[in-house]
């Protein structure tokens, strides 16, 4: 998330009340978490084990809770608890507000597109041209629509994402201002959910094609030209290369990376990266013919056991 | 679909923009994808090795891309691209369009029936006695809807088939004219997705009970008094046969038939046609006595392998 | 669900038209389901199998179809189809009342609770201070919700039970009249449905969280600061104790008990209930370890079986 101007260390310390390590006019330009963050971002970090992780990243401002030694070029806010003054960050840029109408005044709506009745657009919403929203739609704040999108009824675009600190006192909503963008060509299926990014962009690529009831997790980017089917969920910080053809019931872990033209067959499970090209089965997925060798296999095995006694 | 006349063929190619070969007087009555044809109706055939198929069907009429020769008594319409021609037949009958209300004016609802608020309900639906349609519930246009039908809130009936030709160009999707039909006597939970039929009719036969965060697709027909529990999923032009009981998180592909009286445990995934009358489990299922076997097999299968070692 | 008042035996066996079997002014107080019946409350019982139990809880009305011995200090009520008439009591002390409003003028809303548009909030509703929910929700009569809550869109609360008694002329619902409790702190994704209880309280815990497409049904008992990832089905009567963590696409069956601080990974489906502090995988699920040593046999198993050939 950038801010609407380039602040300086000294004034986004105050919002935090930090103390800080940097010139005063140090330029800060944004918050992003650490795999999307850029130059001129704060990023934060509040485990000695990404220490290091966070302070040879991108970011050029680095909120931390111990006083350790500056990298060349770049800033430090110093803090006690980094988790809640990033939030601090997010609420003060990207404040909750609330509406007043089903389609706020502040969205950008473009020719010959169509918003059925009873769908909610929030603030700050754009979307383009030709698309069809049909009803009882919902569309956050700040959820960017490409050109001939449809969305079917029901689908949910821009809500938090599910991530949390557990404190001894709860758990500690980790506070999303980042976006939905939905690119052009996409069609997406009625009742789906699609989580925003927590400081960045959960994307779906141009002409990808959704099926209903599909979940989709905050800062997850989906390629061009994917089929995903029904009630498959992608979790979050994952990425879908282009062309991947994902059946129904699937379940992909957070912060893997599914490989151009992938193709994954019905309720299988992908908890680690796969390559592209092939195509793969079962819960944890192995390759197509591995799994359907293993099924053969299993389906001998009460025989075995009864002849091996 | 049907026309709401008999056209001829001479205005049905003029709507196309395609060759015919049959009397400029022969009678054209619907559209239909083949596996629904009737006589009268028009199918569409686009790859050599469905010719026969579409050729033999009872549609009377086959837009295809090979002047091929004219089965007796049948009528061709000869084209390019017979995919996109059969989606201008489906836009010239089947406008979309959109609504100025959340219940159409063109909408029929019963006595008795209760809409509640923020319900959308689109043009030429009709809805009969006794009904009971809970908030914010999605009722695409040309859906038709029984007597004593209880729908939960959050429910989309009647959104497009997910159904795309993969072109150089993107997905290009067949563009659905069907309707989703819901018998007597239904119950259907909260944010269930049901699709129309691309030219046919989605079905839910009379006194079948659907729980929650249900995906039933395109042109599916569901029998008489059937129980599908949550987050099942039930892919396009597949048949589920009278008194059939699936247990929750089920997935059931395209095009099979799950017999009479059969039970699907939790969590099955069913790719072939099943009988009926038995219980079946697993995924791929097999009968629920082989799947305990194998469970039981696999248990043991750690011990095993290390005294083979 | 508790009556407005103390009624006597003969006023509720005027509204049943039932014979009974106590004094005319024994005390009934409510209706509840077996398993969570209290002193003044009415029980059904259909079928001999259950009868011992049904007449040895805490019930005292036993609303039954045979004229059985009275236990001391309790009263019968004798009907030929007590589900049918327990379902009297229900429709005569909550029967449906339609809304005329999104938001029902008998809802009480906290201070700093914002509602977004498009949302429905029935009647006899109780919000907290300091909730959001989002657009497109739909909130069922009676329902209570916490202080400090958030519902993103599209979630159901208070949905009917999936509960039907199969009778040779279809399926006859059990008539739902419980509620939905939602505690203090509690975050609830989009698109979610939870049922309200048949006629006690389906109950998400303090502090706990859920995330998008979930479904909990009936009568299910949620504890303290849990965590439940996206496309989970919990069905009803369910007691999931405090700190337990379910990951994605899992399903837990009906009246089991998922000890403190479990942790169910992705796709597990949970058949029996299970001991708290341990981590379970795989469908049916066993301790994780095991599932692993499983995977790792299966993988060798086709090569095994290649050797002893």
């Amino acid at each position: 998330m950038k801010f609407p101007r380039t602040y300086t260390l000294k004034e986004i310390a105050q919002i935090t009340e930090n103390e800080y390590v940097g010139s005063d006019d140090f330029p800060v330009k944004g918050i992003n978490e650490i795999h999307v963050v850029e130059p001129g971002d704060v990023v934060f970090v509040d485990h000695p084990k990404y220490f290091d992780k966070a302070l040879n990243s991108a970011a050029t401002v680095v909120l931390i809770n111990k006083n350790v030694k500056c990298p060349e070029g770049k800033a430090l806010l110093i803090s006690d608890d980094p988790f809640r003054d990033f939030n601090k960050l997010s609420v003060f840029f990207k404040p909750f507000q609330s509406s007043s109408h089903s389609i706020s005044s502040t969205a950008i709506i473009g020719n010959n597109t169509i918003i059925q009745p009873n769908t909610f657009i929030g603030n700050n919403v754009t979307i383009g041209d030709n698309c069809l929203i049909h009803p009882n739609v919902s569309i956050y704040d700040n959820c960017i629509i490409g050109n001939n999108v449809t969305i079917h009824a029901g689908t949910v675009l821009g809500s938090d994402a599910f991530y949390y600190k557990n404190r001894d006192t709860g758990f500690d909503k980790l506070i999303s201002c980042g976006r939905v963008v939905i690119k052009d060509n996409v069609d997406i299926g009625a009742n789906c959910t699609i989580d925003k990014g927590v400081t960045g962009d959960t994307t779906i690529g141009e002409g990808t094609k959704l099926d209903n009831l599909i979940q989709i997790a905050h800062d997850t980017v989906i390629g061009k030209k994917c089929l995903i089917a029904s009630l498959t969920a992608v979790a979050g910080c994952t990425i879908i290369e282009d062309e991947v053809t994902i059946w129904g019931q699937c379940g992909i872990v957070s912060g893997i990376t599914i490989g151009k033209k992938a193709v994954l067959m019905a309720q299988s499970g992908v908890s680690k990266s796969i390559e592209g090209g092939k195509v793969y089965w079962g819960s944890p997925v192995t390759e197509l013919r591995n799994r359907q060798r293993e099924l053969i296999a299993i389906k001998k095995l009460p025989e075995l056991l009864k002849k091996m006694k």
